[in-house]
Protein backbone atom coordinates (compact mmCIF):
# COMPACT_ATOMS: atom_id res chain seq x y z
CA UNK A 1 0.00 0.00 0.00
CA UNK A 2 1.37 3.40 -0.81
CA UNK A 3 1.21 5.72 2.32
CA UNK A 4 1.45 9.43 2.28
CA UNK A 5 4.48 8.70 4.13
CA UNK A 6 5.63 6.64 1.44
CA UNK A 7 5.47 9.16 -1.48
CA UNK A 8 7.22 12.08 1.07
CA UNK A 9 10.16 9.33 1.31
CA UNK A 10 10.21 8.86 -2.46
CA UNK A 11 9.93 12.71 -3.08
CA UNK A 12 6.95 12.42 -4.82
CA UNK A 13 5.42 15.47 -2.37
CA UNK A 14 7.72 17.63 -0.67
CA UNK A 15 8.32 18.14 2.76
CA UNK A 16 11.39 19.49 4.86
CA UNK A 17 13.74 16.74 5.43
CA UNK A 18 15.44 16.65 9.29
CA UNK A 19 17.34 13.14 8.59
CA UNK A 20 17.68 9.61 6.79
CA UNK A 21 19.55 6.15 6.96
CA UNK A 22 18.90 3.13 5.33
CA UNK A 23 15.77 1.93 7.36
CA UNK A 24 13.99 5.36 8.49
CA UNK A 25 13.22 8.80 7.15
CA UNK A 26 12.60 12.27 9.53
CA UNK A 27 11.26 15.45 8.52
CA UNK A 28 8.99 18.58 9.96
CA UNK A 29 5.58 17.07 10.72
CA UNK A 30 3.17 19.78 8.56
CA UNK A 31 1.44 19.99 11.66
CA UNK A 32 3.69 21.23 14.13
CA UNK A 33 2.30 21.27 17.48
CA UNK A 34 5.34 23.16 18.90
CA UNK A 35 8.30 24.49 16.38
CA UNK A 36 10.54 22.18 15.78
CA UNK A 37 8.05 18.68 15.61
CA UNK A 38 10.00 15.71 13.42
CA UNK A 39 7.97 12.32 12.53
CA UNK A 40 10.66 9.36 12.07
CA UNK A 41 9.03 7.21 9.56
CA UNK A 42 9.87 3.37 8.54
CA UNK A 43 11.56 3.34 4.80
CA UNK A 44 9.13 -0.06 4.88
CA UNK A 45 5.88 0.31 5.06
CA UNK A 46 4.60 -1.22 7.94
CA UNK A 47 1.34 -0.18 9.42
CA UNK A 48 2.14 -0.27 13.02
CA UNK A 49 4.87 -1.46 15.77
CA UNK A 50 3.60 -4.82 16.70
CA UNK A 51 3.92 -5.33 12.26
CA UNK A 52 7.36 -4.32 12.27
CA UNK A 53 10.90 -6.33 12.93
CA UNK A 54 13.36 -5.20 15.50
CA UNK A 55 15.93 -3.38 13.47
CA UNK A 56 13.32 -1.03 12.11
CA UNK A 57 11.70 -0.95 15.49
CA UNK A 58 15.43 0.23 17.01
CA UNK A 59 16.13 2.40 14.08
CA UNK A 60 13.49 4.68 15.07
CA UNK A 61 14.52 5.13 18.61
CA UNK A 62 18.27 5.48 17.51
CA UNK A 63 17.00 8.12 15.27
CA UNK A 64 14.73 10.15 17.33
CA UNK A 65 17.40 9.92 20.40
CA UNK A 66 19.96 12.07 17.87
CA UNK A 67 16.55 13.95 16.98
CA UNK A 68 15.95 15.23 20.17
CA UNK A 69 19.09 16.23 21.20
CA UNK A 70 19.75 18.32 18.01
CA UNK A 71 16.46 19.71 18.63
CA UNK A 72 17.17 20.60 22.54
CA UNK A 73 20.02 22.38 20.99
CA UNK A 74 18.26 24.09 18.52
CA UNK A 75 14.59 24.92 20.13
CA UNK A 76 15.48 24.74 23.86
CA UNK A 77 12.49 23.23 24.93
CA UNK A 78 11.50 22.74 28.48
CA UNK A 79 10.57 18.89 27.83
CA UNK A 80 10.37 16.38 25.25
CA UNK A 81 7.54 13.54 24.13
CA UNK A 82 8.27 11.21 22.04
CA UNK A 83 4.63 9.35 21.03
CA UNK A 84 4.23 6.15 18.43
CA UNK A 85 0.66 5.37 18.11
CA UNK A 86 -1.07 2.33 16.65
CA UNK A 87 -4.13 1.68 14.99
CA UNK A 88 -6.78 4.58 15.36
CA UNK A 89 -7.66 3.54 19.36
CA UNK A 90 -3.98 3.99 20.23
CA UNK A 91 -4.34 7.47 17.98
CA UNK A 92 -2.67 6.54 14.70
CA UNK A 93 -4.00 8.67 12.03
CA UNK A 94 -1.48 7.55 8.63
CA UNK A 95 -1.31 3.66 8.35
CA UNK A 96 2.29 3.83 8.01
CA UNK A 97 4.64 3.24 11.27
CA UNK A 98 5.70 6.86 12.43
CA UNK A 99 6.82 8.55 15.59
CA UNK A 100 6.74 11.75 16.96
CA UNK A 101 9.53 13.85 18.30
CA UNK A 102 7.44 16.69 19.87
CA UNK A 103 9.09 19.79 21.85
CA UNK A 104 7.17 20.30 24.70
CA UNK A 105 6.41 23.26 27.40
CA UNK A 106 4.27 24.19 30.30
CA UNK A 107 1.03 25.04 29.59
CA UNK A 108 1.46 24.40 25.59
CA UNK A 109 -2.23 22.94 25.50
CA UNK A 110 -0.87 19.72 24.47
CA UNK A 111 -2.85 17.60 27.47
CA UNK A 112 -3.29 13.89 27.54
CA UNK A 113 -5.90 12.05 30.64
CA UNK A 114 -3.93 9.36 31.76
CA UNK A 115 -6.51 7.29 33.93
CA UNK A 116 -4.24 4.86 36.05
CA UNK A 117 -5.24 2.03 38.33
CA UNK A 118 -3.66 0.12 41.09
CA UNK A 119 -4.42 -3.58 40.63
CA UNK A 120 -1.95 -4.41 42.91
CA UNK A 121 1.00 -6.92 42.40
CA UNK A 122 -1.31 -10.26 42.54
CA UNK A 123 -2.86 -8.59 39.46
CA UNK A 124 0.12 -7.22 38.27
CA UNK A 125 1.47 -10.92 38.27
CA UNK A 126 -1.10 -12.54 36.26
CA UNK A 127 -0.70 -10.29 33.60
CA UNK A 128 3.02 -10.27 33.06
CA UNK A 129 2.35 -14.28 33.40
CA UNK A 130 0.18 -13.97 30.07
CA UNK A 131 3.02 -11.39 27.95
CA UNK A 132 4.72 -13.89 26.85
CA UNK A 133 7.91 -12.45 24.05
CA UNK A 134 8.81 -15.01 21.72
CA UNK B 1 21.11 9.46 41.61
CA UNK B 2 18.93 6.27 42.97
CA UNK B 3 15.50 5.72 41.61
CA UNK B 4 12.57 4.13 42.30
CA UNK B 5 13.13 2.13 38.76
CA UNK B 6 16.78 1.67 40.25
CA UNK B 7 15.98 -0.32 43.10
CA UNK B 8 13.08 -1.96 41.15
CA UNK B 9 15.74 -3.29 38.63
CA UNK B 10 17.88 -4.49 41.76
CA UNK B 11 15.02 -6.27 43.54
CA UNK B 12 14.83 -4.10 46.51
CA UNK B 13 11.21 -2.83 45.38
CA UNK B 14 8.92 -5.83 44.14
CA UNK B 15 7.72 -5.75 40.45
CA UNK B 16 5.94 -7.82 37.93
CA UNK B 17 8.97 -8.71 35.44
CA UNK B 18 7.66 -8.93 31.95
CA UNK B 19 11.58 -8.91 30.07
CA UNK B 20 15.09 -7.99 30.70
CA UNK B 21 18.52 -7.68 28.54
CA UNK B 22 21.46 -5.88 28.93
CA UNK B 23 20.68 -2.32 28.79
CA UNK B 24 16.65 -2.40 29.35
CA UNK B 25 14.45 -3.79 32.40
CA UNK B 26 10.60 -4.23 31.73
CA UNK B 27 7.68 -4.51 34.07
CA UNK B 28 4.01 -3.51 34.73
CA UNK B 29 3.13 -0.51 35.26
CA UNK B 30 1.69 -0.39 39.16
CA UNK B 31 -0.81 2.17 37.75
CA UNK B 32 -2.21 0.63 34.86
CA UNK B 33 -4.04 2.63 32.52
CA UNK B 34 -5.59 -0.10 30.99
CA UNK B 35 -4.53 -4.00 31.30
CA UNK B 36 -1.05 -4.86 29.78
CA UNK B 37 0.23 -1.79 30.60
CA UNK B 38 4.09 -1.83 30.61
CA UNK B 39 7.01 0.07 31.23
CA UNK B 40 10.16 -0.38 29.96
CA UNK B 41 13.26 1.05 31.50
CA UNK B 42 16.80 1.40 31.02
CA UNK B 43 19.15 -0.05 33.04
CA UNK B 44 22.15 2.79 32.96
CA UNK B 45 19.62 5.79 35.02
CA UNK B 46 19.48 8.59 32.34
CA UNK B 47 16.89 11.39 33.63
CA UNK B 48 15.57 11.67 29.72
CA UNK B 49 16.28 10.55 26.23
CA UNK B 50 18.55 13.31 25.48
CA UNK B 51 20.95 12.18 27.83
CA UNK B 52 20.80 8.46 26.84
CA UNK B 53 23.48 7.03 24.09
CA UNK B 54 22.17 5.49 21.01
CA UNK B 55 22.71 1.80 22.10
CA UNK B 56 20.11 2.39 24.73
CA UNK B 57 17.44 4.57 23.09
CA UNK B 58 17.67 1.64 20.29
CA UNK B 59 17.72 -1.23 23.16
CA UNK B 60 14.49 0.43 24.57
CA UNK B 61 12.08 -0.03 21.39
CA UNK B 62 13.56 -3.26 20.64
CA UNK B 63 11.91 -4.29 23.87
CA UNK B 64 8.86 -2.34 23.02
CA UNK B 65 8.64 -4.09 19.52
CA UNK B 66 8.52 -7.09 21.03
CA UNK B 67 6.54 -6.43 24.03
CA UNK B 68 4.05 -4.79 21.91
CA UNK B 69 3.48 -7.72 20.01
CA UNK B 70 3.06 -9.73 23.17
CA UNK B 71 1.00 -7.24 24.36
CA UNK B 72 -1.40 -7.46 21.30
CA UNK B 73 -1.08 -11.71 21.27
CA UNK B 74 -2.18 -11.48 25.10
CA UNK B 75 -4.63 -8.91 25.07
CA UNK B 76 -5.44 -8.20 21.76
CA UNK B 77 -6.06 -4.29 22.05
CA UNK B 78 -7.70 -2.33 19.67
CA UNK B 79 -4.46 -0.40 19.67
CA UNK B 80 -1.12 0.52 21.40
CA UNK B 81 0.15 3.40 22.14
CA UNK B 82 4.39 4.17 22.86
CA UNK B 83 4.62 7.40 25.08
CA UNK B 84 8.12 8.47 26.19
CA UNK B 85 8.11 11.40 28.24
CA UNK B 86 11.19 13.60 29.23
CA UNK B 87 11.11 16.38 32.09
CA UNK B 88 7.76 17.61 33.76
CA UNK B 89 6.79 19.76 30.75
CA UNK B 90 7.05 16.64 28.57
CA UNK B 91 5.00 14.62 31.44
CA UNK B 92 7.75 12.87 32.79
CA UNK B 93 7.26 12.44 36.24
CA UNK B 94 9.82 9.55 37.30
CA UNK B 95 13.00 11.09 36.35
CA UNK B 96 14.56 7.63 34.93
CA UNK B 97 14.72 6.67 30.95
CA UNK B 98 11.16 5.16 30.73
CA UNK B 99 8.95 4.24 27.69
CA UNK B 100 5.51 3.22 27.67
CA UNK B 101 3.45 0.05 25.89
CA UNK B 102 -0.09 0.91 26.47
CA UNK B 103 -3.18 -1.15 25.49
CA UNK B 104 -5.63 1.09 23.76
CA UNK B 105 -9.37 0.84 23.41
CA UNK B 106 -11.88 3.35 21.61
CA UNK B 107 -13.66 5.50 24.49
CA UNK B 108 -10.99 4.19 27.29
CA UNK B 109 -10.92 7.58 28.63
CA UNK B 110 -7.26 8.24 27.55
CA UNK B 111 -7.69 11.41 25.87
CA UNK B 112 -4.56 13.71 23.89
CA UNK B 113 -5.37 17.52 22.65
CA UNK B 114 -3.25 17.91 20.04
CA UNK B 115 -2.77 20.92 18.42
CA UNK B 116 -1.67 21.25 15.07
CA UNK B 117 -0.55 24.44 13.66
CA UNK B 118 0.15 24.16 9.78
CA UNK B 119 3.26 26.86 9.26
CA UNK B 120 3.83 25.99 5.86
CA UNK B 121 6.76 24.79 4.05
CA UNK B 122 9.43 27.79 4.13
CA UNK B 123 8.83 28.16 8.03
CA UNK B 124 9.50 24.05 8.04
CA UNK B 125 12.55 23.94 6.43
CA UNK B 126 13.57 26.79 8.20
CA UNK B 127 12.80 24.65 11.56
CA UNK B 128 14.41 21.86 9.83
CA UNK B 129 17.79 24.07 8.96
CA UNK B 130 18.22 24.29 12.64
CA UNK B 131 18.03 20.81 13.42
CA UNK B 132 21.59 19.81 13.03
CA UNK B 133 22.28 16.16 14.23
CA UNK B 134 25.76 15.06 15.70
Amino acid sequence: MTTVFTKIIQGEIPCAKVYEDDLVFAFMDAGQVNPGHVLVVTKTPYETLMDADEESAAAMMRAANRIAKAVQRAFEPEGITILQANKPAGWQTVPHLHLHVLPRYSNDGVDLTWPRKEPGMDKLREYAAKIELT
